[in-house]
């Protein structure tokens, strides 16, 4: 099997053009209007993020922007400490910030939050009780047993308990709801053991170290003087959130006692994840060693494995979201790829690359995975999960006579 | 005045769409035809920046990649340790490399040379007397009293030396000849000290204090050991290369005794260049602290010295040439840009920024540069000049019957 | 000439033992009982630093820590973030910090000041006041005009304007007394500009463009996602502090009309001062690339500049202050010298390295200086101000009957 | 049980005295002459760090200096690119360099091997032949069965397997033999491992996954612009080694059939190994993620674990080697240590740092190492082994007379 890098990419101009998947253009969507949408923390990293991704995207228009009260009232580009590689989008330069209160985005279908979580808890359950769509990239509400964690390359069916989540609100919600995405690190192993799982059937113990890159830490986030010539072997909390977000995106949805659906934690099959999480001296990407053990005797080999891999095709590409990578998993041939620098931005940080894969003398398989924390890890999750959302029919466009209503 | 920024770039679709500059689009070159090109020193960096580069250029398409003998005879991805951080372009991709012979460009009109110094005087020679026409990023010939040093956005009229070249040659040649650009730190400062004459009349004095990329020393290049947490306060013939260049450069053509052409190393009004150049751990984009006086009493001011540069409008782009920069010289307001990092891919990296116009307490006024030294610094530059060329018709398209010649 | 790197530091063992210069041992002082010294900002980078160096002090002996309130009364090692290479010393690991009152401090003969600058105004005007003797690392009295600056290697006379300062307090001083230090990179540089005024007679003009490490903005500082990969061509307020702290240190002090003495800003002849200042991803060690031009025509040659600089000795050194560098300037012949990841911790950060002297075709001569900004450029300077203060008689020893007086 | 970070280092003073441990300090020796010792390879980086370590070392002391023949008849400080932080040792700055053939080492009791392995292989056995004692950090006799591989923290036993290597040897030697150390990273993980072993029996797996200084890889190494804002998932054979090695390392010696011994690569228990190695843009010091599983159920608690680590004693310890640790193994309780720019020095980087000692849900204890991998990992560890065998009397001081024999 050849790398499939020449698969994915073309050359530069196919790499250039390739920003949004043209399987399901525009057009094809069964109402043809633009959704608005808002972005909350809009002057952070992530937000910066959003912003930078949605400026050029088909289907969605950045209708408003929201930040503390301290920027509220300002131009954007006036309180963004704007820390992108490319320039702020003409669109928002002038655009004022706004408070995040759910009366300033009424007008949008869809929010993304950004939001830190100090702030993220109470702000986005006051969108959601106002009827808006929230696509978070927060931690806050990633545990709530009726709040889908979706990896969209992994688990886009865990949308189904929104009409559940919406009828336990007091009161019930008709449109409102909150939809996460996982942490970064979580997001990037996630992938490909869905695509392992699929293939071969139950994981049954994962052991990961991570080399995160410091954009994880949002800005200013990581002092320079922490990981200049160092490594940090420590990240407050990501370890307990790997171990714990990888059961509930790989896991299933069950009927419960009382006749509610739960998230089953990968009940069908245990599954222990051990996570040791570090920081280096990389701005993007976060760089993984994963060593698994199947349940399956004998287990694939490695080249089932790199098979497995570059076949998988998640819902998000079928259903055709436009921001969904052409290819879930890029696998690398060469010896010492997939590398932080070299990888991450192909297909926009969409996909994830592995490379190395081989027998682990403990487990069954290790290899080496690299996703991009600030793209799939992050803000392209948000963004792929409210495509989702809107070709499933979940999302309702915003008129304006619905405005009324509000 | 406000940043330029927003003049330059818009969005994000439009920063994906500026690589070429639009103005003059490839239906109006007098012939349609494409030009077929060949790279030597295909497999090293600047090669692959050229390969990189030249992927989707509008008028010229890869016909030849050649290397050392060690190389040739095998496909192009497995003999290039390929370190761009896009994959290697389709076209190339298992295109065989040939040894650097004129026998094996003959189909070329147009040579670009990424060659090491140490074998590019012999092989840009042969080329030459091989009637193509060679633009070449290495050192040999800078020089070359009948070679043009070219920045290409600032001395473009220098090509009007090619005819005198091509008759002094010995035999004389009907379309060979040898384009040089020049060093990526001289380049970068060239530019803004162009439209600074330009505006304001002769410069006296510069001086310079460069902090370099490390991908200005190519692959391996600077070893990790040297340069992490650290500063190398000098880089072997850089600050004579800055020194003479520019005189060069900025200097005009004179009609000499003999009745030849001459270059006159800026003799009209003597100019003394002091440049100290330094190694930094960034990975593409020289940054340079510039200090300057002027012939003129009183000197311009800062903003005087602001509006000129951002006015600065270069041939390359009056000709229309496709990989000319929107804008030559982007200038920053913010107080403390540009950087490396956030600024140098801007316009593809075609441009130069300017940040911290101020006025010198010892001469009259500083600024600080930063010029994408792969970019504009090498490769970019090499090709704006061949593209110069073909609008000025002294670049042969290269038809089958001009093959038998050969 | 050969380097004078083997003159100064000899093999390995003598490098250690170096740490304090044995020209002046303890059992010289008159008095050979110790001082106890008070650190105020106990807890920061430039607090950590003065623990660190005066944990084997010969002459002084740590007594109290002071920090903020938020810190005060638990044990040092609980609230500082130590970021030391070197591990707590014991003698101050568990020493309860203390807020800082001068009532705190009372039994302290010196106190050393690493306070911030919004808190150290008020503080060590109050500390003076109950008259102890405060030497100073932060900016807040450095433009005090009966204040000295003191760069203890170059203007130590300038302890000469104490007996003013005290004088003119209100009510006037005994003891009580600020010395302050310069800032880190104007530190560097004026050492040896101090030792060619001393040989060639005055400087004109000094172009000077600085690469400053990380720890010069202490802790947190600069963000990683700032530096990384990145140059900062920006630092606050640090080419102002360099273009008028140069003139007051390099200057003399006269009498004014009042009978007053005053620093004469080096008035006996102009020296205009430029500074370009840029922070760079290097932990510690400010290099600098400096062009002047001499008064005195014909300029020395870069070889006797070389041998002044190898041959200056300050009155820190004649006089035995035991912190004091063995070679104040260590001249590198060395092509590629000082780096700061090879050279800052010689003679430990104590002195300065210079190297590449040359020609500048602008101004005279060229050099690149290499200072280590939380040695020599901190912490050092005070402590071995402190050292000079002591020696010439100006620091009483405190004993137990004169806590009684506070 | 408290951080031992205080036990072990005490104030700087002490932390600066500790470079030779006390306990047998020179005169305890039986014979109090020095050994005479030679270095191979000794421009080189490993070569470098021999002579820093040996040029203040109370028993040893340099009598020879080996490189290639292109540096051999010239003063060291001439052909040595030196790159430590410290300067060339008086001692050895003008010593003329040697070809590596044992008649120039005649004199030498010890000779000290950094070879790269190309060279290694032949000299060394060369050596050897010739009836010199040789301590070599490089690979290539690493396999041997009869030369013990020896971490001087953990198997100094091994050495007895070297009366044997001497019987073997056509001719067979009196004095002759081939001591290796092991791989950077092995040597790192080995030593808690024994510790380990030593207080709760075997080990069963362990999965180790590695963040490597690039001085790992010497000089010039790793290029740059490989690591900067990166991390390369693959150092070749690396993982190999350690699998390997730590087999041999931690397994004992038995008597096979033919009454040869031999070492019997853990077989007493089976021990399986995973390795994932990692370079990152770390300058000096390896970190590893270990997770472990253990034969004993139920397995010892994490508290236990670091009670065993802290408490372990090795034989070089016990017996006075004086570049010995104070403490083998120094276990941090901080959350995030050790790292490697903060504890990759202390006790001259002799001994390891581990932290982070907790359960692993999937094995069942895991941690985070740091080793220093030019120190313990490399030269020190040669020295340490020549300690130990110069106090079990198989080094034998090397007198006139003896050179007579040779």
């Amino acid at each position: 099997m050849a790398s499939t890098d020449d698969q994915t990419h073309g050359d530069v101009a196919d790499a250039t053009s390739s920003r949004f998947n043209s399987k399901n253009p525009r057009g094809t969507m069964p109402d043809a209007r633009q959704y608005k949408v808002g972005i909350l923390g809009a002057t952070g990293t992530v937000g910066q993020r959003f912003i930078t991704l949605l400026a050029s995207h088909p289907w969605f228009s950045i209708e408003a922007l929201g930040a503390s009260s301290r920027s509220a009232g300002k131009p954007y580009y006036k309180v963004a400490k704007w820390k992108q590689t490319t320039p702020i989008p003409h669109a928002v330069r002038d655009m004022v910030v706004q408070e995040c209160t759910p009366q300033n985005f009424a007008k949008c279908a869809i929010i993304f939050s950004g939001l830190d979580a100090d702030a993220a808890g109470e702000i986005e359950a006051d969108f959601r009780a106002a009827e808006l769509c929230v696509f978070s990239n927060a931690k806050n509400y990633r545990r709530d047993p009726h709040v889908p964690l979706v990896v969209p390359l992994v688990n886009a069916s865990h949308l189904s308990i929104l009409p559940q989540q919406q009828s336990l609100h007091s009161p019930p919600l008709k449109r409102g709801f909150i939809v996460t995405n996982a942490n970064c690190s979580t997001t990037g192993v996630a992938i490909p053991l869905a695509a392992l799982e699929k293939a071969f059937g139950p994981i049954e113990a994962a052991i990961i170290t991570t080399m995160q890159a410091i954009s994880g830490a949002g800005y200013p986030g990581v002092p320079s003087l922490d990981i200049l010539d160092n490594v940090v072997p420590h990240i407050g909390g990501e370890e307990e959130k790997m171990e714990w977000e990888i059961l509930k995106i790989l896991g299933g949805i069950t009927d419960s006692d009382g006749g509610l659906r739960a998230f089953d934690m990968h009940a069908r099959s245990p599954l222990r994840v051990s996570a040791a999480c570090n920081r280096v001296a990389v701005i993007d990407g976060h760089t993984e060693c994963v060593s698994i053990r199947f349940q399956r005797r004998p287990p694939p080999s490695p080249q089932q494995v790199r098979e497995a891999m570059a076949a998988f095709t998640p819902d998000a590409q079928a259903l055709g979201c436009p921001s969904a990578p052409r290819h879930a998993i890029v696998v690398h041939e060469e010896p010492d790829r997939p590398q932080p620098r070299l990888d991450r931005y192909h297909q926009d940080g969409a996909g994830v690359s592995v490379g190395r894969v081989r027998q682990c003398p403990v487990l069954d398989i290790k290899f080496v995975l690299l996703a991009n924390n600030v793209s799939i890890g992050a803000a392209t999750s948000s963004i792929i999960n409210a495509e989702l959302a809107a070709l499933k029919g979940l999302v309702p466009h915003v008129g304006d006579e619905m405005d009324v209503v509000r």
